[in-house]
């Protein structure tokens, strides 16, 4: 524990006084970070350390800690010499105490949380709360002030840092990177996001690779990777390094200084470059290599073996602390170590020495603005969805490729929004038939481009990598920072980024009951190239499962939408984008698939989120024999195929067919807030008639939603059940039986009175089925009956529904 | 499309009937290729091309095919004059056509499949079966000889390469990574997989970054990096790159043979100094970097745009070529600028010229048995598992590790299998408590080492690198080579490879029905640190939705287990290392629980994967009041502490206690083969009694399985409803509402014969609750009587299980 040096006068960068106090900040903070893992009481070591002083659970992460720690002593120095506005970014978020302590240092802790006071009581408190009953959470949760990043799941710091920085031109985020986090996958790949940056328009991202040698219980790849290895990977993903190395405070904090201020007037220099000159191609950003012990400053040994830099000092170095004596003995020896009666006054707070060594109100990285976006969150300027409305003339015919009308609408959203809105994708933008967005700007590319390249430019707001896990990381950094976007994905794709929608979705939920958290800007999908439409691709790219997924976190927070076609796509994307605080799941198809509702319609049916179709429904004046729902666009299609096979076939047959566009309102209210009441679920599915349902995705998920209700056990639901490989549209619905036919078939086995009447018909239909099989092996087309096929059941004008152009 | 150079002689590598042959090859595999994509009739134009010999959908990918096509013939080339072992794992899967064209030029295809002969009809075949219903997938599949990599969704290449590798000490495995598939975080994180080679003991992997410059719609960012950075990034992943560049055909074909050769040699000469000079230490490994257009030979330009070396030529270049005299025109010009007339005889077989440049047998790669593995699959050596027995004298009480029993047991699987058996964990092997392992092996490291230390070695055969991707797509390769493993992750982020796991079960899936293809070892996940027990972690850590996430997938490739206790942990993982083609699911925790079942007991239990347990039950006699059904370790103590409370209150009533470890058995026999029959569910859960089910995981799961049941209605479910933080181990119990009291006041609400007689009862429930919330926040640790419970409720030896070690 060699961190008591004499400090000399040198020609170093900090003067021996600076020196003194950033030393000075660093031994509070960490005091301040053991005190929390350890204590319940006596903050101070007023007293001698007692077995009730000392937690019951002992439970944390002390090994990163102190790393972070001396990172932010020397980012505050820094922005206070140079006024900046910074933010920290952690990526090994479990060393929670260390940001904690910093905002109770600061006074950010205190102003949110009044109780947790800069004295005695308040650090007793401070202490005790964390990781106990009541308190807060061990990382660096919403709970944090100064916090965007919960760092709990590793591997998002350096994405979620881009994501802050984009549109933030005077914002420098320093993110941590840890090593062991720099093992995983989306880590490793958001490295590139350098050259989505441009320095005349948006911040600075520096990152910091926390060289602490180890994660939990084993070294670090890169770490242990020969030196110039190391120097040529991080040259290879575009940055120029800059090494700190050791363990010796004074050198250390000599050296970080400097680096920090080398790597400060580089960024600075680019900038002016950019901004002053109008050079915006890519620099080699500066990076900062901190190799330090894992656990430094905390004890060298412990019942014989190596704690400090090794990885047994990962989580709480030692745990008998309250139990036995000389573990005791050791957490005392290590408290009074940095000497906390230099450190705190008579009344706890910290000394004047300390109090000065933090920048003032919102440049405190604690209480930056930027990380409580919603504070920051301006709405979008909307143009007038109804605009974009594909003319329907008549139901159920046409052929419209609904994202390319949402692509229409999204352009003209960008072209509003040129400064906190964006759209990303992993290299599907196109694909998705989103390619108007290009008519309102670029693809975002700051790497080499050739003369004949398509829309990319350093100010381009299309942010394609092929990266799901970056987009994402990217989009929820925007986000939380105040902004507003769009993510495009193929459907079976997104379940790559599962566990971060997972993290997101937990962060909205927590901060949902943190009152000084601001609403942000909902996280939007759109799920496209779905299960249904695989036509170049085939089984591995048929997966509708991430609703499943979604719908596993608080209802609270995510919203899943079905809209059948253009219309109700462009009312439900009006929708989304305006919304706050939640996770909207939009899924529809890119291929021409037929319209049904012209814009009055399809407004209505998207605010109900659920409803009969009179227009396709033969059950006007009594109870149905029999109720058709679907949810999705190639459901809804094939249901009303269905119908119009049924009414030719028996004309008496009363059918009511109910579209559901907002998924979740088929949940009862207990569930979700918002679940139809019982009495209207009943109203629209009845209590005792069969229902037929046609859902987009897995079945059971129909099931799972409505197992309450009353009229449940009559419920048949068709979905996908992984059948599937390349084959043809209709005959990815026939190997899953949610095809017309089969739909027709259900019904007449379901319906009690078609039991008698139905034999020929049934035949009919099961014929149909192998015609159609013995058609698609020879052609390698569908039949025309099917490809032409368009809704003719009730009269009307024979128009086509065409896209309209605003 | 100059593509059709005068060969010289020349001194350079490849004589000129070399360079004949090899560039014959690839043209007959890119004419197939194309041939696959476009024709269903006159697949050797012998007649001038027509509206109707082309396909009315054209589905597919060519611009990464002529690339893959390109390497195949000269790893053949090496093949024959090495006598390698090789494998071909392609990174950009889409490039289907090529590896079928690859396999039919080498016989396989017609071996495998005989209806596809080596002839006119049999090319013919071969053309229209491609992404045609009943025919074959667009991907590199199941169905395509040769492949263990479907390669749909991006990013597994070069992990399956390494575990292809893993403990195959003669074959060397060329990987194709997609330049675009390099920006994906599970691709960045695979490359330092070299970290944990041993040239001694494993293969080699070769991989060939293919930069064809685009991806879908972009240009890929390794192909717009400056060179040195490139070249700096490949020497940073601990490779030496060597570049192949260009678009001349000639100079292209004797530049990859000399870099291929010298790669060969750099391979060969590294195998040698650890196999002779045994000289272990991590060597830089060689690499390929093929600069080549996207789509090279292909059409230059259709309609005035550029498609050869244009991400225009991702799919299909042009695909109006039924319809479009023009188009065909170009399709005809391309197909015929490989000289088709030269390449195959006659009968529409491939020349002699060709034929011979393809190894022989099971050395061609689309015949090695690697990438059958089940042919090459032994069987485990196993220990019994009995021996590893906790001594269970009562049922109940106890505080035993389960996980670590397990890893005692892992140890001597591990000992008895010291070349076809791995333990793969992001980091967390010992933190699962399987340290036990390390005693039979060490962690393969190959990086450097101090002296400090703790069991790394390059020949250990336990894998740890946090990546859960890296884990998982290593865990497949070896998995799919043949060989068996297990994978050990924390249950919340498990969900990190959500999507890995959806591609492994669909490959398991699809082979299910392939005739050729024998089974492969079961993919064996434990996941334990999970939702109840997050002690040092948080809401961030809490989530049980995996299992939700598997069962989406066909239920004859997944099984899900939940024991609740050491000695049903250990007969589970018995009977998953020893099946075959399933993806199995284990879930279990690592802190100090009680246990319930002596081994006996346990097996009798797995076996039947449900079971009523008498010992705790008071319905001997009669039907009971209630089922109380568990599933999961925390909510089988909870149900039973609930039990003990309800007995000692309501001492007749008749309670039945069913556990559940085989999770899917509660599902019907109709959805799942391991379901239940309905009359021994019914016999298990009474068709009209009050179910109070505790399970693991999201509750709704519960409903989900059972929705058909006759009972369905009775069932009350409880489990993880998202409520987290940290906290005690009991409080989270509480805050879902599983915990004992709330279970108790379930049974009081639901069982009508309590409703007069339980009011004392449930408050002094209601009180306990509030007890334990005051308790918990004052102390930071769970009340005593909770802690410290153990079963009594039944008469028995008062004796303590204890760990047996065998
Ligand atoms: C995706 C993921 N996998 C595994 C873990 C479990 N885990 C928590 S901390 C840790 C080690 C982190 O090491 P490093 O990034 O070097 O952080 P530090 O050394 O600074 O603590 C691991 C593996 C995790 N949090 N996230
Ligand atoms: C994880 C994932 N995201 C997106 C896609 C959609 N996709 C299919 S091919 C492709 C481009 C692949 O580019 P590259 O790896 O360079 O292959 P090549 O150029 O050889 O075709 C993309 C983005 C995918 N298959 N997988
Ligand atoms: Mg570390
Ligand atoms: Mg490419």
């Amino acid at each position: 524990m060699n961190h008591r040096p004499e400090f000399s006068e040198t020609d170093d960068v900090l003067s021996p006084q600076e020196l003194q106090r950033i030393h000075a900040w660093w031994r509070a903070a960490n005091y301040l970070s053991v005190g929390q893992i350890y204590l319940m009481d006596n903050p101070l070591l007023r007293e001698p350390l007692l077995p009730e002083h000392v937690k019951p659970r002992l439970l944390g992460h002390w090994g990163t800690t102190p790393g972070l720690n001396f990172i932010y002593a020397h980012l505050n120095r820094a922005i206070m010499k140079r006024d900046l506005e910074m933010m920290y970014v952690m990526g090994p978020g479990h060393g929670g105490p260390g940001p904690v302590a910093a905002g109770w240092l600061e006074g950010t802790y205190s102003e949110t949380y009044p109780n947790i006071s800069q004295d005695l009581e308040g650090m007793k408190r401070l202490f005790k709360q964390f990781s106990f009953p009541g308190g807060i959470p061990s990382h660096v949760a919403p709970e944090t002030p100064g916090s965007i990043h919960e760092g709990g799941e590793l591997g998002y710091s350096l994405s979620h840092a881009y994501g802050a920085a984009f549109d933030n031109p005077e914002l420098i985020v320093a993110a941590v990177v840890g090593d062991g986090e720099a093992e995983t996958g989306p880590l490793a790949a958001s490295w590139h996001s350098n050259k989505f940056m441009n320095p005349a328009r948006d911040g600075a991202v520096l990152p910091i690779l926390h060289l602490n040698g180890y994660k939990i219980a084993n070294p670090t790849i890169l770490a242990r990777m020969d030196r110039d290895e190391l120097d040529a990977l991080l040259r290879g993903y575009g940055h120029i390094p800059h090494y700190v190395e050791g363990k010796d405070p004074e050198q250390m904090h000599q050296d970080f200084a400097r680096t920090l201020d080398a790597c400060l007037d580089e960024i600075r220099e680019i900038m002016r470059r950019a901004r002053e000159d109008g050079q915006i191609q890519r620099p080699r950003w500066p990076m900062i290599v901190l190799r330090s012990p894992k656990g430094w400053t905390g004890p060298a040994e412990v019942d014989g073996k190596k704690v400090e830099g090794s990885w047994r000092s990962h989580q709480v170095p030692f745990s008998a602390a309250r139990e036995n004596e000389s573990h005791r003995q050791i957490l005392e020896t290590w408290l009074r170590s940095y000497r906390p009666e230099e450190l705190f006054d008579e009344s706890g707070a910290p000394v004047e020495e300390i109090r000065s060594l933090h920048p003032a109100g919102p440049r405190r990285m604690s209480a930056t603005p930027h990380a409580n976006g919603g504070i920051l969150l301006r709405d979008l300027r909307m143009p007038d969805f109804r605009d974009y409305a594909v003319q329907v003339n008549k139901p159920g015919t046409g052929a419209v490729e609904a994202t390319r009308v949402l692509g229409q609408m999204l352009r003209d959203v960008m072209a509003a929004n040129m400064d906190n809105f964006r759209v990303f994708s992993p290299d599907e933008n196109n694909s998705n038939r989103l390619a108007a967005v290009l008519e309102a700007t670029d693809r975002t590319w700051n790497a080499h481009t050739v003369p004949e390249d398509d829309h990319l430019a350093p100010d381009g707001r299309v942010m394609e990598i092929l990266s799901e896990h970056t987009c994402q990381g990217w989009l929820e950094g925007y986000l939380l920072t105040g902004r507003h976007g769009f993510f495009s994905c193929y459907e079976a794709f997104i379940h790559v980024v599962d566990s971060m929608f997972n993290q997101h979705a937990k962060w909205l939920d927590t901060s949902n009951s943190i009152p000084w958290r601001r609403p942000v800007a909902s996280l939007n999908y759109l799920l496209t190239s779905h299960v249904w439409r695989q036509d170049h691709n085939g089984f591995s790219h048929q997966d509708p499962g991430f609703i499943d997924h979604v719908i596993n976190k608080k209802s609270e927070v995510i919203r899943v939408y079905l809209p059948p076609d253009a219309n109700t796509l462009l009312s439900v994307a009006d929708h989304c984008l305006r919304s706050r605080q939640y996770v909207n799941v939009i899924v529809a198809g890119k291929q021409p698939q037929m319209q049904f509702l012209d814009m009055a319609d399809a407004i209505v049916h998207c605010t109900k989120g659920i409803g009969i179709w009179d227009w396709a429904s033969t059950d006007t004046d009594a109870e149905p024999d029999v109720v058709m729902g679907a949810a999705g666009d190639v459901p809804t299609m094939e249901t009303l195929a269905a119908v119009e096979i049924l009414r030719s076939r028996f004309p008496d047959l009363s059918i009511r067919v109910v579209n559901v566009v907002d998924l979740l309102r088929l949940q009862d209210e207990a569930n979700n807030p918002h679940g139809l009441a019982d009495r209207e679920f009943d109203a629209l599915f009845t209590t005792d008639k069969p229902v037929i349902f046609a859902y987009h995705g897995y079945p059971w998920l129909i099931h799972r939603l409505t197992y309450r209700r009353s009229n449940h056990g009559n419920f048949h639901v068709r979905g996908y059940k992984e059948e599937g490989t390349t084959t043809t549209p209709f005959d990815m619905c026939v190997l899953n039986q949610i095809d017309r036919f089969n739909l027709a078939i259900d019904v007449i086995d379901r319906v009690p009175r078609l039991q008698d009447i139905s034999s020929h018909v049934r035949e009919e239909l099961k014929n149909k089925l192998i015609e159609h099989r013995q058609y698609i092996r020879t052609h390698g087309e569908d039949m025309p009956e099917i490809r032409n096929w368009q809704w003719s059941a009730n009269p009307g004008a024979a128009d086509q529904p065409t896209p309209q152009a605003p």
